[in-house]
C-alpha cells in the first residue's frame, strides 16, 4: 500500500484532478474513488474511475498490493454505469470496463483507472485494424 | 457466493471448457482459475480467463459478491500477460483488461471472463465507427 508521501502526486493529472486543481465533469465521488468523463469519449458513456489514492500504476498492481481496492474500483463502475442508466432499461443495455497496462494499451496517465464505457453498440476492442 | 449446486452448468460454454468437455487452448490454470485463448483473437494475444465456479455472470456481480476473487482474476491476468511477455520486454510492451457486460459490449457467455489482450498496439475499445 502506497504510503501517505505517495497517496498525491503533483505531477499526476488525475491526482490534480481529484484535488480540484484540474477541472473535470465529476459524475460520482465516494471516500475512496472519483469517477469523471473522459475528454475524448469514445462512447456516449465513458467515464473514468479512479482511486483517490495515487501509487498503483494499473490494474495489476492494485489488485496484487489492495486486492479489496481492486474489487472496489470494479463495484464502482457498475455505479457509474446504473448512473447512467446502462445495467437494465438503456436502449441497448450493457456496459464495457477496460483497463489498459503500458504503451501499447494506449495508457497515457500511470494512476490507474477504469474506463466505463456504453450508451451504444461497442465493437471492436483489440489490435487496430 | 454461488452455492456448490450452481457452480457448473452443464450449459455454460466455459463451465464445459473447464470441466474438458469441450476443447480449448489452455494456457494456464489454478485452483480458483482457468486461461485459455479466445477462438476469434482480436490481437496476437487474446486469452479469456475465468473463474472456475460458476455463478458470476459478470464483473460488477463477482466484484460484489466475491471481492477476493474479483482481485485474483485481475492478478491472474497479469500471470497471463506475462507469460506472453507483454509486461516488460516485447517490442510493443503493454496489455489491455476488458470485462463486458450484456448485449451492448458484445458478452456472449454469461460466465464473467476477463479478456487480456496484447502484442500489437492496440486500438479503440468504444462505440463502433
Amino acid at each position: 500500500m502506497p504510503n501517505s508521501e505517495t497517496a498525491f502526486d503533483a505531477t499526476c493529472l488525475f491526482c490534480r484532478i481529484a484535488a480540484r486543481e484540474l477541472p473535470a465533469t465529476i459524475v460520482r465521488e465516494t471516500d475512496d474513488f472519483l469517477a469523471f468523463r473522459d475528454i475524448a469519449p469514445q462512447a456516449p458513456t465513458h467515464v473514468l474511475v479512479i482511486p483517490k489514492q495515487h501509487g498503483y500504476r494499473d490494474a495489476a498492481e492494485l489488485a496484487l498490493g489492495d486486492p479489496a481496492l481492486a474489487a472496489g474500483l470494479l463495484a464502482e463502475g457498475f455505479e457509474v454505469a446504473k448512473l447512467d442508466g446502462l445495467t437494465d432499461h438503456g436502449d441497448v443495455p450493457g456496459y464495457r470496463f477496460v483497463l489498459n497496462s503500458g504503451d501499447a494499451a494506449g495508457q497515457t496517465v500511470y494512476h490507474v483507472h477504469l474506463h466505463v464505457l456504453g450508451g451504444a453498440a461497442l465493437g471492436h476492442f483489440g489490435a487496430r485494424g
